[in-house]
């Protein structure tokens, strides 16, 4: 659930904004990428967004369907203009964004009455971000998701404690994930409260180290993973780039994995790569290491390519990455 | 004087937006493309505008000195980014144009105190069009800019008649045009009292059909000429699109010209083309009917052309087609 639009990128890299001549389009926004990541990665997902009314906005639309996204959900917002995110590509570790959102982004207009909350709840695996919440009514209809996914957790666990079943099964398909995603353009002031609430429904916090630092005030990795278990979740990710990923869970396992070592062409969207493997390895159940070592092989595989959304792995393509790791 | 923007382009044609994989990158906005058109043509030409203080912006000036155009007075507004415009082809008469120009182009933050008013009286024309006039302070800039210009005129008349010259040379060098250029969905109501009292400083007034019934309530075009003569101008021109152009200066004088038989690619940018033209003959001081099929010919090339400001003819391509036109 959140943000999407339309990624305009150079078709040459390397070269200054001012000297672009041509740009490729792309589906992105971070949620949209992630859920094309998890669809590459054969998961059956659905987006909950908001377009502009206009060709754009088709666009998205049929690009959700191409990729296999459900864009039942994805309405139009007549009147607002479908967003558009240029970029610049310094490899390997600048690539300045330019958002096009004004006057406001149709993603931040989803309203709580809106929501089909039978499906929020129904969802094995949910996710959010922080953009989400930096204006209304956007952030009342993702705090009611939120809200709507705990009430869904509890009831499965009383269920299957009723029933005498292991509770384990019923928290596994309740897995809500809030990813960070902390651009500072798109707020007027800082995260606030909304941060602290979504924080209480999420079961898993992922983010970049600066991310984890701004939610948490924790600028030290372990720290930041600690306060993001202190503020509800079970599992805390923190991405910390160069020096690779840490995982934190509530139960006391831990991760920590290296980097893959990879030719930087493009960050932009080795995050949300290595979001939607991250949702496909809890899904699947795998341990925290296995899970870590997939997701961030994802990452590093989009790393490596100039798109985004289009540039999402097969897992076939993970599998070779994390072979390779193992040989060298 | 007025806007300027980045125009994104299909590199196919035929196609829907909603279709268009990668855009080209080209220098937009009426106005600016107007200022191409006349450097084009040989004349020496400078644009007051603003851009966004971004790497777009820093194309656009970096688009005008190549043309040729001087960007001294084309300065950056902080806080608010570079516009776009999308347009969708389909030859022969459908350009739909989508802007993004929210929350406010840079170019309506052009304020009357920063403009160089002995620039705006010492040109030998001056332009602008009916977007400048859509908001404050760009409004109050814009016929602060007109009021110059008439001051400047009134004294160059005055100062000729004191020495015993013939006032015809500087009314030859005080040439104003007001560009109706009439964008309803830049305009939060209708024209209202500014178009008239721009009206009123300009001596010229070009625009098509429908923008000349806008400003003057009439949808006849002689009718409509009249109207804007009356209203103030010395010379109206009314671009009919494929019934050719009705000229008609308050002397009497007269000229109908024919469309120029043209396979149409792209017919924005053709009326920028035509504006470019139209400075350049009245500045050699050409009678009515050699301007106007000199201009319609310049025209007649862009809309058979894809881009716009890149495809401004030089002197020898309009030669040409008028020669062509002769022959047939």
């Amino acid at each position: 659930m959140g943000r999407i639009g339309v990624d305009l990128y150079p078709l040459r890299t390397g070269v200054p904004l001012a000297e672009v001549d041509s740009f490729g389009r792309f589906l992105g926004g971070s949620p949209a990428n992630v859920a094309v990541a998890a669809a590459r990665l054969g998961r059956r997902v659905a987006m909950v967004t908001r377009t502009g009314a206009d060709p754009f906005g088709a666009y998205l639309r049929a690009q959700l369907g191409a990729f296999g996204v459900d864009a039942r959900w994805a309405g139009e917002v007549p009147g607002l203009a479908t967003p558009l995110t240029f970029c610049e590509i310094f490899p390997p570790d600048d690539f300045p964004l330019y958002f096009y959102r004004a006057p406001k982004a149709p993603d931040l207009e989803i309203r709580p009455e809106e929501l089909d909350l039978d499906a929020v709840r129904g969802a094995r695996v949910f996710w959010m971000t922080g953009t989400g919440l930096s204006e209304e009514p956007s952030r009342a209809a993702t705090l009611a998701a939120l809200e709507a996914r705990t009430e869904a957790r509890v009831e499965a666990r009383v269920e299957a404690r009723t029933e005498g079943r292991a509770e384990g099964l019923a928290a596994a398909s309740g897995i809500t994930v809030f990813d960070l995603d902390w651009r500072p353009t798109l707020w007027r002031e800082g995260p606030g409260p909304s941060y602290e609430r979504a924080l209480a429904h999420a079961t898993v916090a992922v983010g970049n180290a600066e991310e984890c630092a701004i939610a948490t005030g924790e600028g030290e990795p372990r720290a930041a993973a600690r306060a993001l278990i202190d503020a509800g979740v079970e599992l805390a990710v923190v991405k910390r780039g160069p020096a690779g990923v840490l995982a934190v869970h509530r139960d006391g396992a831990t991760a920590e994995v290296p980097p893959v070592p990879v030719e930087v062409v493009n960050g932009l969207g080795a995050g949300d790569a290595f979001g939607g493997a991250l949702c496909h390895g809890l899904l699947a159940g795998w341990d925290l290491a296995r899970t870590m070592r997939y997701a961030n092989a994802a990452g590093a595989i989009v790393a490596s390519r100039l798109a985004c959304s289009s540039a999402m792995p097969y897992p076939d393509e993970v599998e070779e990455v994390l072979g390779r790791a193992v040989d060298e």
